[in-house]
């Protein structure tokens, strides 16, 4: 099997609970990540397993076991991701920062800035308020790149919230539409329901089948709201509405919303320029309809811009792969522009089609 | 296997077209009804062959070959349904009808009272428009049952139609929600696709993968606002945005309106009065969300009602399966009631799940 | 909805365990049976809860609760299913047949007529071995159909057993093949793993995907070997390979025999003889291939036989619904035999195709 | 988006007919490979059409159109990969190969050294007979790479005979098994029948469904015994039977042979031992199973050896990326041999699993 090269002058990275979607594409983009080194993975569950044994794809590339939580020597890590539920990362990140680790958290302890909020929709109290306030929330094309480069802490974006910011964007940036009427028609594929053993996830009930979801409140739309709300300058109105695909990856935002200017604007040429510059945003060319296999495993969010019959209602269509830009790849690109490393480096792989 | 008795004092039924989709779940009813004798079925490509060879899971219960269009004895019909592309029944209809064999058009011929939308959206010249105005659209929960009694010429309504018609009406006929800003965000099966060989609908492009297609303008889109914009005696503003969903069957609509006015109204009791006496369409109870896989083989349509956040935007589920209440089963449903027959006679299989 | 009529003179029926795919789909047989009354219907996790908020496919066919099983009234059925986890129905089936109740054990507890070998594979201790020798094995078109129709207790058979059996069948009752040497390479749709929580039938983890499972052993094989023995009238060899198919439904047995002797023999005319009286099972025409989705929903079993490149190789493909002809299915066919009802009674529903 | 780098002292390569999978699948491999400059990319279909239109995965990656072939300068090229039908490459390779281009042939071309029986199964007249007998199969793990090496001619393997060979190898080649009674019960996903329009592996034919084909014959069976032949010094026997998967990408063989000798050995051992050099080839620890999906995306051919109830018949489990392994990948891998490189390099990307 392919040996990994000896890696020197590189970043020491942890990862605490590497057994979900999210672990083993982190493990997927880090293991050939020139500039990385995997000095510990954890995980109660699994402590004393081969990682390889349980995700059979990482055999030949990655040659670590599954530590006990309270064994593994994350202190020692420049960079800790935490791949685990909600709720974990709150109570472990304040030591660790202090001793001087930084961290990306793939979970939703810090994504919310309102503690009432996070408290109402997650079921729980937080345990550190404190760096909430601090957190930088790690969506690099809407918030600024400094700020993410001296973070101590990121909050790594939810997948919806990931392709619907982005989709939105440019016409909020613009003021082109009426914020209070946005309406979000999202569609998710079953790994967004991460890998845990649950009824409605198997597949002789998620195949062959759609459904909707989370119709009356989903924990991702105050996310949303929080930051279109922060573009906008003032609180924006959203309707949510997540379904479920009977496909493994992949997200599809379709997104309306109501022209509010009169001005003549060529939307598809806003789009273009917002995101001339950004290496993962890719605007389809006009009448285009995006794919999500077009992203599977790939770390670009591709966009297209759509007016039908050249009514008020605009219909931006955005796509993502959940586990890479939505959560994985995301959590590296933050990881290489907080150690100044050129931002694709590790997540260029090309999208796996058909 | 199992033999289909002798059956006498039935309707003498005729197919036309006999080899998609539409074709084998019109036979799946037909093979099996109280009061309906088959008497033939035509296929110019599969002339000669026997039904069951080319849909086995027939065998056992059809014990019919395909007859070329030109022998069969269409006129010695009491019904023809038409199982065809677009552009077939219509230049057929009128001699049948004035031999006097009642029909039903499965395709889109006399869908559209306006000849010269039909003709922009179906690109090709309209080969008898003046049975186009006499045409009754086969939709019974909306339109006069007595219309479809008499009718010598259903048109049957189309997949997408009868989701979106059933999930709006409620709201329309109240007069409760701004009917310039309606949108239709609609999810199919690839069924729906027909029984075409085409590349994008391969199983190797389009499972495990979620796409739109169509934004800039869908053939429904006409029907969907002709059907709407009558039951509200205006003019419909709908933005319409159909997609395809790794699944065979299924049809899901999630739709939005506007409140427009400051009423209370109790939306649940709305729906449930409303289709109170209908046999084919369930509102579910509050809070609920249907899912395709329920209504899987069956002619049913489901439906739940959503105002999330009590916000002012109204969200509608309308599930379906579009073979059956969107195509062959509905067209079962006008012949019940076109020949006075019980109306779910032969329709009321149990939607298989899982 | 559809309302279900009264039922005069009807078998009172009672289901222990319904909340599984088998539970659904005997109601789905069941509940439109004209000659069953489903009396109660029982579960422990869901008691209180009404059978169609589990099941919505099943809202206007069945309006029944789920009850406790203590408080279920089984005894004053004339018959009742268990669709229950290994191990219930030999807890319960002897106060149930004392009290005169005939038993339909959909599980495994009464197959295997060697005690020591069943709790060798079942992994604990058998609570009733002297109803083991009395329970009839309920494959009816193998085991004397009186023997069914006098029977307090059948054993329904697994679903890999019977498309094994059906396929290996007339080759073995012929004594044309090499008996110590007979492969069966099985292939299984997930449902076949039941409506458990369990992550490796997720649909993140079972679709788009296909493996070999307990090539070591399996259940299965001594259930098989019990049966083909005691039609060969001495023990036979086989090699049993159980696969996960990525779809809901369905078994495809690839069955390989070596043929031992040298008389002509016309293969093709064997099966077709053997099993003209059938109603369930169908023999296709001379180089055919059955698949899966030509009995979806249905109790056919299809075989078709090959002998490839004229090789002393025959392979049989035995095609079944795992959950109707391989468990709910014929569970309903020997209960029509039982009650001395015509043996396709409530049990003739056309497959679902496509 | 990610722009290539300008490439010096680069491979030239031209690429053949590249709209279908295997096409995609080189151009994956190709556009990122570190030696490789893609030099032109013929279709006569899509000429004109820009790659990344068409596949809209290789958008940012590949910057390249569609060449008609009359017009692309293959002879300027070092190397030409035909990812073209069967009956393409054998009418140009003699005029290339005299222009001193290599060539890799993706398709059947070259691959049977028996001229008469070539014709019998591809139905065609050998256009080139006198290149076959020169042409290098290119399964480099038994194949001895300095004929690869030094190669003007690659035929690469196919899809099934590669699982299937490295499947059986280290048994024949140890003169274990009776060769005269080999069985390959094997499993496709649908991505094998290439992207081609076609019913029968459209989504809703292909999908929820399982069967067998090409029981009678398949194509790849000569090209199988042909290549086990001449490891085992003499005709082998096989049965060979392909199944068809609801799966994109994916083979699984299933190999069963039966122990000739008495002699005790050590089956895991020495499977482990004949590929310890093997970078492509993993032979998981005894117990295991392998799924497709463990090598989905990527080179590897896992393989796992069982003898069930440790009775006489062996089981083999080999499962690679048909497109990959199978096809585009292992193209690579003779490339890059024949050109001195690295084995491994550009094809080392981790599985994408799930």
């Amino acid at each position: 099997m392919i040996k990994p090269e000896i890696r020197l002058n590189m970043i020491n990275v942890g990862i605490v609970g590497g057994t979900g979607y999210t672990g083993v594409e982190l493990l997927r983009f880090l293991a050939q990540h020139p500039k990385v080194n995997i000095k510990t993975i954890t995980s109660r569950s699994e402590a004393g397993m081969e990682v390889a044994e349980l995700f059979t794809s990482l055999r030949g590339y990655v040659d670590l076991k599954f530590i006990d939580p309270a064994e593994s020597k994350l202190t020692e890590c420049d960079l800790v991701f935490f791949a685990t539920p909600n709720g974990i990362a709150m109570q472990q990140a304040e030591a660790l920062i202090n001793s001087g680790v930084r961290i990306i958290d793939l979970a939703a302890d810090f994504r919310i800035k309102d503690i009432t909020e996070w408290e109402k929709w997650y079921g729980m109290q937080h345990a550190c308020p404190e760096l909430v306030a601090e957190a930088v929330y790690g969506l690099p094309e809407i918030i600024s790149r400094d700020q993410i480069k001296t973070a101590r802490l990121i909050a790594n974006p939810g997948c919806y919230p990931t392709a619907v910011q982005l989709g939105f964007l440019p016409l909020i940036e613009a003021g082109l539409v009426d914020i209070k009427q946005l309406i979000a028609d999202v569609k998710s594929g079953v790994s967004g329901a991460g890998r845990k053993a649950e009824v409605h996830t198997l597949h002789a009930e998620a195949s062959d089948n759609f459904k909707a979801y989370g119709v009356p409140g989903h924990r991702h739309l105050p996310e949303i709201k929080q930051g279109l709300s922060k573009v906008a300058g003032e609180q924006v109105g959203l309707t949510f509405v997540p379904h479920l695909v009977p496909m493994i990856r992949g997200i599809h935002a379709t997104l309306y919303a109501r022209l509010s200017s009169s001005k003549q604007i060529n939307l598809q040429d806003l789009y273009e320029k917002r995101y001339a510059g950004e290496a993962f945003v890719d605007v389809l060319p006009a009448g285009r309809h995006p794919e999500t296999r077009s992203v599977r495993g790939s770390n670009i969010c591709r966009i297209a811009v759509h007016r039908p019959q050249n009514s008020d209602t605009v219909v931006i269509l955005s796509v993502t792969d959940n586990l890479v830009k939505g959560a994985a790849g995301q959590a590296v690109q933050n990881m290489n522009i907080m150690f100044g490393l050129p931002e694709t480096l590790g997540i260029t792989q090309i999208p796996l089609l058909p």
